[in-house]
């Protein structure tokens, strides 16, 4: 049984360096797609990478957050924008739409799964479970966007984003509420929520049309 | 008395599911001004209809927010969303400034009203108070355009909004001191505000222009 | 020894009402160059002075906040906003990036120093105090802009910002860890971060480029 508990934590701190790294390069791609200076690439990888756990940790007022836990990342952090921006200079490389796509499908996944759970561990009702980790997934890049001036990408490219974690996060309920160990429960909800995103790019699925004039 | 009372809680209960409902629809219409896909529409009602609200408690620190209190509001938020959607895509409704107008002023009112109250409870000096009814009245919808990307339309368009919430916050502390019963410190806010508003809006009230180069 | 506590308490007061009179002042000269009414210029110099401090004490958890311990202040800002319309208007005086300068620079000291001495106070890490003392100088002005719908000066303008707050920050951390009284931390603080700043834009500093296609 510890054994399993201590994979679950493990796991599970595995799951929030991935996201955390994900979502802190997509916060470099954007600040540089918005022509920001060194300290907006490196304030914007920040919020990419932790917004969404704070707000999602303020509104469910839990401390001490987890960056004031593990200042290491915070570190990392410095570090990881300060390589991508000598690394990005020297190579003129042009960070696209696309590049972006996939450390933000893994981010979204990871994220949401830990979203949930961490609500969960609080006592929320189910749906508020499930919007915390969307929270926790979107919400970086929401407020990422928000400081680069843009109309959150999230919220505007007619594809399934924030719907993929929004299903992840009604799996992970349903496996909890049947028993299932907890790294089941989070492996799953990665699995299925990176998934989805990942084919609805593949595919090109949108979300159903519905405005007026839109062509 | 305890019909007093329980008159003026079934009261505000339906003052905050109108308002929720009036910011909601604001809401849907200002994302779909600003050409969002469906789950920014959603996620913008949401933001116009609970932030407010819910900034006032964030800065309050009160817990458990309303919409964690009352999940279903969530889910009717979600449906209201949804059904506004399929509303404008049949009728080719192209929602107006005009039309978004009269939902607002009705919402202000009523959210500024409740914000007082619960900012007076909480033991806030009195013009914090009347701060955070305007936070509740007005901060859903200062939220909802910084999401659309937009100016905060209640701090460009040179007509009275938060000013009206001031006056009725004013109204609802005087009342209160003077003894007068909840409800109908709540009537005479609600109206007063929704009221200053809307006349403003009928006679086309203007803030003073103070802008060098302004014409 | 009491002497000095009051001198220290006397400083930080005075230190706090220069800072927001500052920042004040830059929102509302931002709220003018971006068109704002009446209301939108009170509620912006309000975020631009109360936002960096705010934030702060909501990400650790304190309450209560300045301006409800000090309402006074709450007037003094919609006195001093309301005043500089009227001069603004008078004078026919236009608001240039250039004035704005120097009380920004003046309140990012002033701040930055307040910040981490209260993050310290709160038992943070080192890193997180510092980073608090930026949240405090900073994310008033970033507030200010996201409101103003503009990307953040203090991310955009390559000119050494943030940057002169981390500075600042340590060098408190350091002559606190020496035990060198808090009115000579305070004091050294908003020297160094206030003097870089001004330096930084009398000798026109650039952070390092290094941004693709930038020229």
């Amino acid at each position: 049984m510890e054994n399993i508990n201590t994979w679950g934590s493990w796991l599970r701190h595995a799951l929030e360096l991935s996201a955390t790294v994900a979502f802190a390069l997509s916060g470099v791609m954007a600040a540089a797609r918005g022509r920001l200076d060194a300290v907006g690439v490196l304030v914007v990888a920040f919020v990419a990478a932790f917004g969404g756990g704070t707000l999602r940790d303020l509104l469910l007022d839990q401390r001490p957050f987890f960056w004031v836990r593990h200042v290491e990342y915070v570190w990392g952090i410095l570090a990881l924008g300060t390589a991508a921006m000598l690394f990005m200079r020297q190579r003129h490389f042009e960070p696209t739409e696309r590049v972006m796509q996939i450390p933000d499908a893994l981010g979204l996944g990871l994220f949401a799964a830990v979203g949930v759970d961490v609500a969960s561990r609080a006592g929320m009702p189910a749906l508020v479970c499930v919007l915390m980790g969307i929270v926790t997934g979107v919400f970086g890049g929401v407020l990422r966007d928000i400081v680069c001036n843009e109309i959150p990408s999230a919220f505007r490219d007619h594809r399934p984003y924030a719907v993929c974690a929004f299903a992840g996060g009604w799996v992970y309920l349903g496996l909890s509420a049947l028993g299932a160990p907890e790294w089941v429960a989070l492996v799953s909800t990665v699995t299925l929520t990176a998934g989805l995103r990942l084919l609805a790019l593949w595919r090109d699925w949108r979300l159903p049309l519905w405005q007026v004039g839109h062509d």
